[in-house]
């Protein structure tokens, strides 16, 4: 594509999406000047084709994967999005229909969240396509990793472990399509909690959303609040699809500790102290998203996972890593 | 590297950094939060090896350039630098000399601009190191690039041409060792104008930094402005390095058309009226940056470069364009 069909390209594809942002100039400047609001908080994530999602992942999808990933961040923060920019290198070989089917995916999620996209940048080279977003949230009090303490509830969003599932769907034997269907979806197209994290303000202890696994972000969350993280592992709410799959394996508890050892869940794992559950399950309710109390927050440091009759579940790697 | 290795490199390495900036949280949360300052502007690019550098380019120069083009945006808008963040995808086979490597020259630039790491993530993965700087720089009366108007003169700071020579440092039969280090530390190494750029604020009408060639970045600036860019090849500042270069070539005018339609120069491109050359000239002084006077802005569309005699120099491809 030569220089004019790339400003062609950001005038007619791009600069619309910034919904009239002001500081945004079209995305025609070199930079972007932020509204004056307060109490903005910022958070960047890349996604590299072949690396964080697979070569042949549709592109619409892996534009509003990158999107929805750094909302989780805004999300986990408590914080209402204010507004992204985008770094994209498109491959050498790329097709004008492959730009024009990520364009459609970047602005039906733009829209959808209200989200104007005000700056970034646009090169070409190389062989993967590699996508940065930085996300800008706006929240008076955030919620932070590290306000949790020992004898608190802790809390997670929605289901755990249909994300792996979904990645590795086509080795499913014995799930029925539709159960296929849904964690595949789950694995391209995370729900960033952000209602969920709003309400949670002045409420939660501490948060942060489930990308590294839900025992490894136990961690994180118990590390930074200097207590241990103690999960029931029966406690823990499972899909419909990932409960039939665990009940159909040889060792259910080895497959339950993989799907609570893996990442890209992007729920929201928080802690309160226990004279907060009525209100902690109504603004659940305010924000339409099924929560469930899975563990407290204990004197120590690290995480244990115990089963129903008292058991140490033994997990040898505290959640999947991308390092 | 294991997860707990990647905590300590980002506790031990990266943490320090942030230079105890207060809403960075010691590098340990999902987002960072913005101090509440007024004109607060963001800009962010990525760079990935053997697209945007050379497969073999030592990595502390890499984090300093991944850093100092984004500096370059923000003195493009005269910004002086607040924060960064940095997303950074280390390949799968890292050396842990490597990552050090790059961590030395982050550091470096970091502490010498004494601008905060704030935020960012990390990851590992695929064969090719992939860095995205985002950088938030403030302040009050940005210079836009839309600000231009024909009568105005037209200035470049520094000079222009010795990056894309430092790029093809080893074809240059006939330079001096000395010419040839200094041409490839401009390559390696941009100089972000900041200073220059303060100062230029209330003073220039438009400005932007030359990335794109210098002809091409003027037709940016011409397009945003609504006028035509005119351009005088002679009055174009050229290093000693690259007018030697020019004058030992079979044909000369070919070569300068070369290193002003070249990338990768990171100088400020800008346009004041007439009325304000004293004032111009005693900014510069100011910044202890060099300019020269290029040409001016005339009624029109689009960029014409002209000799001394007044001849239209033809140029097919207006500048380098990464796309």
């Amino acid at each position: 594509m030569s220089e004019a069909g790339e400003f062609d390209f950001i005038a007619q594809h791009l600069a619309p999406l910034s919904q009239g942002y002001e500081g945004a100039f079209g995305l025609t400047d070199d930079a972007a000047i932020l509204a004056d609001v307060p109490g903005l908080v910022i958070t960047t994530d890349t996604m590299i084709q072949g690396v964080h999602f697979r070569k042949l992942e549709p592109w619409d999808l892996v534009a509003r994967k990158a999107l929805r990933v750094n909302l989780s961040d805004l999300a986990a923060m408590g914080a209402d999005p204010h507004a992204v920019l985008l770094s994209i290198t498109w491959p050498q070989a790329v097709r004008p229909a492959q730009m024009q089917r990520f364009v459609d995916g970047l602005k039906t999620d733009l829209e959808a969240f209200g989200i104007p996209l005000i700056g970034g940048d646009t090169t070409r080279g190389g062989e993967l396509l590699v996508v940065t977003v930085t996300a800008l949230g706006q929240c008076e009090h955030p919620l932070l990793r590290s306000g949790g303490e020992a004898g608190q509830d802790l809390y997670v969003s929605g289901t755990i472990g249909d994300a792996v599932l979904g990645l590795e769907v086509d080795t499913l034997a014995g799930l029925t399509g539709v159960h296929k269907a849904i964690v595949e979806d789950r694995h391209l197209l995370p729900t960033p909690r952000l209602k969920l994290g709003r309400e949670l303000c002045g409420l939660a202890s501490a948060a942060l959303d489930v990308s590294d696994g839900l025992v490894a972000d136990a961690g994180h969350l118990a590390r930074a609040s200097g207590v241990k993280a103690g999960i029931e592992l029966d406690s823990i709410p499972l899909s419909s699809a990932a409960e039939t799959w665990v009940r159909i394996q040889r060792d259910p508890i080895a497959t339950l500790v993989k799907l609570i050892t893996s990442g890209d869940d992007y729920e929201l794992l928080f802690s309160a102290g226990p004279e907060k559950r009525e209100e902690i399950l109504a603004a659940a309710k305010r924000a339409g998203t099924h929560i469930a109390r899975i563990g407290s927050l204990i004197e120590g440091k690290g995480v244990e996972v115990r089963t129903t009759s008292g058991e140490l579940v033994r997990i040898d790697q505290a959640g999947f890593t991308h390092f």
